[in-house]
Parts: structure tokens; sequence; C-alpha cells
């Protein structure tokens, strides 16, 4: 996944991308104007880191749809393969997988141009998302037990894709002989994973 | 519907707000990666307009969610009425709807504090989403006569939908007097919905 700059920013790109829209989607449905507010806020999020990457990407002289179309089949099939049934599990779906995703991306810890680098950093530690999901998620399961039990087995469920999509990538980007995750990568995003599961009083 | 500066700031935050979820709903069934980034891009815009409509809301001491709740429920109702069956009827309902409120609001000349004229007048200058919507139905439309034949069809119930909703919003923000549209505001509407509609080769 890290065989060179542009391609991890363009993973990233189209990561932010379909985080804006899918939380955008999330506002249309949101139970409260708060909530329709604060969901819309954190796609607007997602698009500045969007652009911000594809900045980076232009100033390379790569070329963005190209770049972007190379991956949006893997990333499509993905989101087949979990479509939320309801609001609380669209959540859920952004909370899970981008938190896998993102922490996997910062244990590769590819070495890039400096200024490469801090565009990527910067859009990995962008917790504004991760920050309102969390307490919107905890919120809702301390509220409601049968609620928790069914996000917990989703929660799962999105473990399984993510880690089989972050695979497809690898083997996309680095060719036929690297078909596994990134062993340690993945036991770092496991671990954070674990970690925002109790934050939201579930068990990984 | 221009009894204060307030409500006119909701009313059109609601709007933008709403532009902002379509627009990012539409880009997540893109036919292409081209399109989806270009209509990002334009709820992005949509979402800006948002911050900078609820920016001078809260200047003013308005409660934005509270303002904005008030018009929820005939916002709901309105794209009950209106689901889009395609992505195309989507493009379609975002380039009419969007045209007819944007010119019904701006012949009303409502008479505020210059800095909300301002920040009114900015938001409905802003063309970057029908220039771009304006293209797109032009080219389809070119391409495929019983596509037009449909759209020019939906385009007509749309009109109709959206009169009946800017006369619920007079009539919520006015009071039981005024069940009406603004004629006069309504027929520079009309007007520019003919010259839209012929730009994208339709007749009104």
């Amino acid at each position: 996944m890290h065989t060179d700059a542009p391609v991890t920013l363009a993973i990233l790109a189209l990561h932010e991308l379909s985080i804006f829209q899918s939380t955008a989607a999330d506002a249309q449905f949101a139970p409260s104007m708060r909530d329709t507010i604060e969901l819309s806020r954190i796609g607007g999020y997602a698009l500045n880191n969007f652009e911000t990457l594809v900045a980076r990407i232009e100033q390379r002289g790569g070329d963005v749809v190209t770049l972007l179309e190379q991956f949006a089949q893997s990333f499509h099939a993905f989101n087949q393969r979990t479509q939320p049934t309801d609001w609380h599990e669209s959540l859920m779906k952004s909370y899970v997988h981008d938190g896998l995703v993102r922490d996997y991306v910062h244990a590769l810890e590819p070495e890039f141009d400096p200024q490469t680098h801090d565009v990527i950093t910067a859009v990995l530690d962008d917790t504004r998302r991760e920050t309102v999901l969390r307490e919107r998620l905890g919120g809702l399961v301390a509220a409601d037990d049968t609620l928790g039990w069914r996000l917990a087995l989703w929660g799962r469920k999105l473990v399984v894709e993510t880690a089989a999509r972050l695979a497809e990538l690898r083997q996309l980007t680095r060719g036929e002989h690297a078909t596994q995750l990134d062993a340690t990568a993945w036991q770092a995003a496991l671990l954070g994973h674990s970690r925002r599961m109790s934050a939201i009083g579930l068990v990984a």
C-alpha cells in the first residue's frame, strides 16, 4: 500500500470522499436538526481533507481522476457488502471502518517527501468526526442494550470486511505477491479498534 | 416570507443544507469519477453558503436549530412529494427547484440591514452549481430525446410542487392571511425557469 506517494494520497482521497458522501447521506436521515447539522459539518471536514489530498496529488503532477478510478471498484464492492440497514448502522460503519483504515495507514509509516508526509499526517490526525461519532454512538449504546448488541455484531462484520478491502488494496498496489495485510499495521489498527469500541461501551 | 431577516436567513440556510445533502447523495451514484468529484464539490459550496448564513443568524442572536426546525417539516414533505426515481431526475430536481427558490427570494427584495443583505446576495449570486448542472443536463438532453421528454414532464411537476412549498412557507412566516405566493416574485421565478429550461434544450 505504501509503494508510492500518489497511490497513498489517492487511496486516502477516495476514503475521505466516501466519508463525505456517507455522512451527508446520514445527515439527511438524522432524527433531529442538531444531528443533521453536525453530520453535515463532518461531511464538510471530509471534503476539505479530500481537497487537501487532491491538491498534493496535482502538485506532484498526478491525474486525480485516473488515480481514484483505479480504486473505485474495490471501494464500491466494499460498500455493497456493507450496506447499513438503518441510521445507527450507518454511523457505526463510519466509526469502525474509518478508524481501522486511518490506523492502518498511520502504522505503515510510509517514507514520503516531507510535504506529502505533512499532508497525510494532517488528514490522519483530524479526529473531529471520530469525536462526534463516539459521543453519539456512546449515548445510543448506553440507552439501549439491544441496539448495543446489534451494533457489536455489525462492528465485527465491518472489521472482517475492512480487512478484506485493505488486503485487496495491497494486492492492487503491490502486485500478486502481496495478497495479505501488513501484519504489524493491521495489529495496530485492531488495537485502535478495541479502544474505540470500549469508548462507546462495546467489546470489540 | 420576508417578514424578518432571521426567517429569510433560516429558510435559505435550510435550502443550502438540503442542496448539500442531495448533491452529496447524487455524487454517490454518479456514473463517473469526474461527476462524483464535481457533484461533491457542489455540495461543498452549498455547505459553505449554509455556514455563511448560519454565522449571520448567530451574529444577530438567533438560535439556528430552533429557526431551522420551524421549516423542516414543510421541507421534508416537499422532498417526499418529489422523490427522484433516478440520477437524472435528481439532477433536474436540484436545477429546477433551486433556480425557482433563488429567483423568488431574489425578487422579493426584502429590506434588511446591509450586512444581512450582503450575506443573502452573496449566497443567491453563487451560480456555480447552476453552471455545472446546466452543462451536465444540457449534454444529457441533447444526447437522448426520450430522456429530454421525461425530464420536461418532471420539470413541470417540480414547478407545481415548488409553488406549493413557497406558498406554504409564506403561510408559515406571515400567518393565515397569506396562503398565496407573492405574484410578482413568482412571475420573476417563472421567467428565470423558462430561461433555464431553454438553456438545457427543453421547453418550460
